[in-house]
């Protein structure tokens, strides 16, 4: 494994354990949906966490909370995501979405209460009180109505607009809808460390949308198997997508883009952040 | 208006203002819903912390955003729990339920953002560092599956059980899914003058309790206009409820008992608590 995929793994595993650990001595079908909901994941967010750690000289027991946290509360947008009423979606990671293998309810009840499990684990971050306070109200603004969830209200919005939307309401949904967690997570380790977000954060801005377009690329070119996840959606439905909008060739050229300026911004950090910069490559080259 | 009276009002308007203010700025159907879903309500959370601060030397100002947080987190409750998967109600505060006036995407996504506004306003409450963090962490504790979404899973699970729930298994229910939260913010003023918890606690726990039992009785005496919501539910669908199981009188003369004994605990506050004797009061002798 490159240092970049053993990295992921390990983020990715710590996360998971983590997460199963702070769910000891509860049962029921609430718990087993929590769990399985934070399974199969890529990491991608808790190896920021870790990574941005590392830089900042953060020790990785005292960082690991913050990277299930963020796991968790990613988690949770996918269940609600998927139900009936939203996206309505069958397939998940490969697997059967929640409320497929459940049902809604559980879904709703195993989405809130990862919601809240992210907001116990931050705080168990080991960082200074102000720190983790600065990691939860940043997690809170990254997560609400002017963060993720308003993201989500936007794409659910243009699904009945009279037209479809532009470049620049597009990129304004993505950055909520993904690009806020991203950020939060890439941020975590300077947030611990109570020292400077700037770099991190431009990383992430880059990061986040380059994710997004990779998506809609996805959404086109892969199939449902690799991806793991319904394809030809978008298209289907006559949203517009950085790729309708970009065309397939200009919305690759935008990617590469966004990550040779995402690897550039990080040059303070030197070789120590190479790991970060094959997480940029990987998220444009990956094909699930 | 007796003291009790005017304080509760009080308590639940600042808290909506408050609700209102972290909004600004924000626009579309997910914050009218979020706005809608806060208003209308007792406010009998927020009079507990704002009460319980008082007793503690806490100035109103401060304890504010504690107030604002947790009618939110109640609010997101009863938003998840009145959906067609859930209680399917059609009625809440005598007026139509989120997903009734608008629709199940933005009753989930609008409970989701009041979740994540309560972790948000939490952490605005005026007091040290290490007691806003106590606060975060018992509100994600008292919310989470070991708390009120852990009662709400076992009420879905009765629906579908056997046999009717025993009163110790009732009794567990009524701790997580009503009772976790009113603990919260029975404890929140000792909490954020760091102070010993064990007298509000003790209170809270016995008005939980008493507050759920006369939520039955008013599901077998009352009618819906009055109460606000659909009555008659629990004992149509024949489950087990404190009425089934203690007898309409029994169950009077328990939460009565329960009353007397959450006034005597808060003796060491001497007169300084007769607003929350009122308070136990008023909670059995309600009629919505």
């Amino acid at each position: 494994m490159t240092g970049f995929a053993e990295a992921l793994k390990n983020a990715g595993d710590l996360a998971s354990a983590q997460i199963a650990a702070s769910l000891d001595g509860t049962q029921g079908p609430i718990r087993e949906a929590m769990l399985y909901a934070t399974t199969g994941g890529k990491g991608l967010r808790a190896f920021l966490v870790m990574e941005s750690a590392r830089l900042h000289g953060i020790e990785p027991q005292n960082a690991a909370p913050s990277a299930a946290a963020i796991e968790a509360l990613h988690a949770y947008s996918l269940v609600h995501d998927d139900l009936p009423c939203m996206d309505d979606d069958d397939l998940r990671r490969g697997q059967p979405t929640v409320h497929r293998k459940w049902d809604d309810a559980t879904a709703v009840l195993a989405g809130d209460a990862l919601q809240t499990l992210a907001f116990e684990l931050v705080t168990q971050t080991g960082c200074p009180d102000a720190a983790r306070l600065r990691l939860i109200t940043t997690l809170a603004q990254a997560s609400g109505v002017r963060g993720m969830v308003g993201g989500q209200a936007l794409d659910i919005a243009a699904e009945t607009a009279a037209a479809p939307l532009t470049l620049a309401e597009i990129s304004v949904l993505q950055a909520g809808k993904t690009g806020a967690l991203i950020e939060w997570a890439a941020t975590a380790g300077p947030h611990m460390a109570q020292a400077d977000t700037c770099a991190l954060g431009q990383y992430a801005r880059d990061l986040g949308l380059a994710f997004q377009i990779t998506d809609d690329i996805l959404d086109v070119e892969g199939d449902a198997a690799t991806v793991g996840k319904a394809v030809g959606k978008d298209a289907h439905a006559g949203k517009a997508t950085f790729v309708s909008l970009l065309g397939l060739e200009g919305a690759k050229a935008r990617a590469q883009t966004l990550v040779t300026s995402a690897c550039d911004v990080l040059s303070a950090y030197g070789t120590q952040a190479d790991t970060l910069r094959e997480a940029a490559e990987f998220v444009v080259a990956r094909k699930s």
